[in-house]
């Protein structure tokens, strides 16, 4: 089919959008390695993960066989209220840069919460509500999971706790409002409501608090009341899969029109977009059936894939959660304060990490005033104004539909872009006045924190 | 067609969209009175409006007599990028409701401006940058229309000088931001820029601004600079105009699927997304080929349908643009401070008021508190978290689906969502702390600023 006729953008027709999510575990030959009990170095029972997680997300999280797992029905009915999210083809920002490269990107952004991290909110959400639960609790750090559990959760009509970093806590009060406007409560963390908030406190009483933390107090949460569960909106295997139903209607509206991406980009923090877009690509380069490239893209200011170790580590601050083996830079890392955004967390999700591993996936990192200009500049072309994560995959496909102007090739670029920026306009304020500026940590810094990983045979 | 099969989201494809905007004036027997020239009393000129507009926007202003006006190439590629927009039908809402009614809502909030506002922004930044002009002036109170044009002005490389009401530009810094990032220069208003801004600051050195201020300073600013031209968001027959992209898209969509609404219902300030929502409908009606209940909705603090008078005003405090005859309160007017959101013009389009004089559209006023009511429990039910604006519309939907529930009608309701609240979280932070709280301007004040009336014969 010719360019000419490929719409601005592509929306598959209700009929046509996913039935099953896929998990691309089943097609590795090489799994990724199994998540730990800290306590005896032995693989985690399902048992053990039962008192943290709803039963049926455990089954999910430990299941390495089942290449589909049906979308209940009542995923798929929230599913239709903002899917199929669009298939956009960026005419203007070819056209502006003068490349041969045609570029894609599937936008995620077209719903309340503002980001992809709903399609996996409202599956947690009912697999909570199925099991006869009365809430969940979470963490959030920048707002958008947070958000999205609250919606989530008032659709079906769950208590929702979330713990959200203090900085973001202070810094976003709209995004607050927009989660008790949904019903949910709200406590910046480190807080008194938690033991191990109460030590953390003790220890650093002047702290910001990280995700880390959040991670460990809204665990604490759950498992000291009855009827509660924790959710988390990234880095489990269970998220990637519910992050599915972005590649796979990728895909399907790629199938329909005869494109094939040659090259893949997504940003990466704990890696639910990244994974939920590539999972069905990486499938088929997985069974040798198409090939391409591949490219999770991180900030510099927290390089866990291009600088990390490949190392079993705690997925908390507080050390509460079993060890996932990740590229990680070690529990204890934090972001320099001037990082703006996500993408902040110390490890990666242990699928990607062993994808990674395997060579069927590069990474690059890049720097954030590179990425806030990338932003701008697709903001006044595309019209969209994206989040500063998603910002890290513009920026690198703006650099390679730009290289493709160098060679005159016309490579079909796709990326992911995750969400909206409306709620970081802090952010935007800093670049716009002059004042954004950018850190990269050194070699001493990762050492340092690297060094705090646990010892795992 | 069955019920069963309409979608969550009705989409026109794109070959579907409309290529001309629908005049409704064409269709009416007693056209909208004239807008007149203050000094003189007559009707204005195309040479006295062209010194304030661009040329193609003042044959547009002026033509009553083409019922259709081509869409410029241009113009269509750009509303490709983020139209159509969906036509949703509320399943969730109604079950909620236990309604037997039929909901609709035409979504305009899927665009970084956040509402409708960019469907006329991009026509009248198209128009100016056509005319080989430098860059347009404007106000914004609540800041959507701001938005959508320093996003329009990007698009075409105009510069874009907005006027802000003081009291948004210093409670939406984020708003601000957004505008900047799309490289527009924005002012509070008044400000110490323009003689009228002058005059009014040296009267009212503590005033807040308001929309009538913040037009005037706009005007000035565009007649006193070469190159420049003013452009104004609403209340103005073109841009009722372009707006009717919203409604020739719904019906075009309804037609599809073979759905009649009963009832069509959408929120007025000046009149745009009504106005655009509701031509097409009306245009059959005032033709004889169907019927429609037609519905306009607005604050009960702010009421010129209502509760104004329907007789020649200034369309700003400052007095420097031309009068027109509409539903008025006196432009003196200003809603109690406890008012939020936008819905604070006022006076009406010229076109909704002759309308609504002729009996042809109703009109009712909501209270705030009830309107946040309205979008809370849409918000919890859509996933969407409506403007307070839009919420004006939600709430009479829900009202009138209600009835349906007592009488047992299974009325087809249609209403706009014009945008989305993202940038009103102050308003809603009062509402979720119960802060909020309602005004209805009592007949002596509401005679005292209609006294202000100019006199014309």
């Amino acid at each position: 089919m010719s360019n000419e006729k490929i719409p601005y953008k592509i929306y598959l027709e209700e009929s046509e959008l996913p039935k099953q999510w896929y998990n691309v575990r089943a097609d590795m030959k090489k799994k990724p390695a199994p998540l730990l009990n800290p306590g005896t170095g032995k693989p985690v029972t399902p048992e053990e993960l039962g008192v943290v997680f709803c039963d049926e997300l455990v089954k999910q999280e430990l299941n390495e066989t089942d290449a589909y797992i049906d979308i209940p029905e009542e995923i798929q009915s929230f599913y239709r209220m903002y899917r199929p999210s669009p298939l956009v083809r960026a005419y203007c920002l070819e056209k502006a840069l003068g490349t041969p490269a045609k570029i894609y990107y599937k936008f995620e952004g077209n719903n309340t919460s503002g980001s992809h991290k709903l399609n996996s909110a409202i599956a947690q959400a009912y697999y909570a509500k199925k099991q006869g639960l009365k809430g969940v609790t979470t963490e959030t750090g920048a707002g958008q999971w947070g958000t999205a559990l609250s919606m989530a959760c008032s659709y079906f009509g769950l208590d929702c706790q979330v713990y959200m970093v203090k900085v973001s806590y202070e810094q976003k009060p709209f995004r607050r409002e927009v989660m008790r406007t949904y019903g949910a409560s709200v406590t910046p963390s480190p807080s008194m409501t938690t033991e191990v908030g109460k030590k953390i406190l003790a220890e650093f009483p002047d702290t910001n608090g990280s995700l880390g933390c959040a991670i460990s107090e809204a665990v604490e949460a759950a498992v000291s009341k009855e009827g509660y569960r924790y959710v988390l909106g990234s880095v489990l295997s269970q998220v990637l899969l519910h992050q599915t139903v972005i590649g796979l209607e990728t895909k399907a509206a790629m199938d329909k029109y005869g494109i094939k991406p040659d090259m893949i980009i997504g940003c990466a923090g704990g890696g639910s977009n990244l994974g939920g877009l590539v999972s069905p690509f990486i499938g088929e380069k997985l069974r040798g059936e198409a090939d391409y490239q591949v490219i999770a893209v991180e900030p510099a200011s927290c390089p866990s894939l291009t600088r990390g170790v490949y190392a079993y580590d705690f997925c908390d601050t507080g050390k509460v959660c079993p060890l996932a083996k990740m590229y990680t830079l070690g529990s204890g890392f934090m972001p320099s304060p001037n990082h703006a955004g996500g993408l902040r967390y110390h490890g990666m999700s242990s699928i990607l990490s062993e994808l990674y591993d395997q060579g069927l996936m590069e990474a690059r990192s890049v720097e954030q005033t590179a990425v806030f200009e990338a932003a701008e500049k697709f903001a006044r072309v595309e019209g969209i104004l994206p989040a500063p994560e998603s910002s890290h995959a513009i920026r690198v496909a703006i650099d390679e539909a730009l290289k493709c102007k160098e060679t005159g090739e016309e490579k079909t670029i796709l990326f992911g872009l995750t969400g909206t920026g409306y709620f970081d306009m802090y952010a935007y304020a800093a670049y716009n006045d002059g004042k954004m500026s950018d850190y990269i940590p050194t070699d001493e810094e990762l050492a340092k924190s690297i060094a705090t990983l646990p010892k795992v045979e």
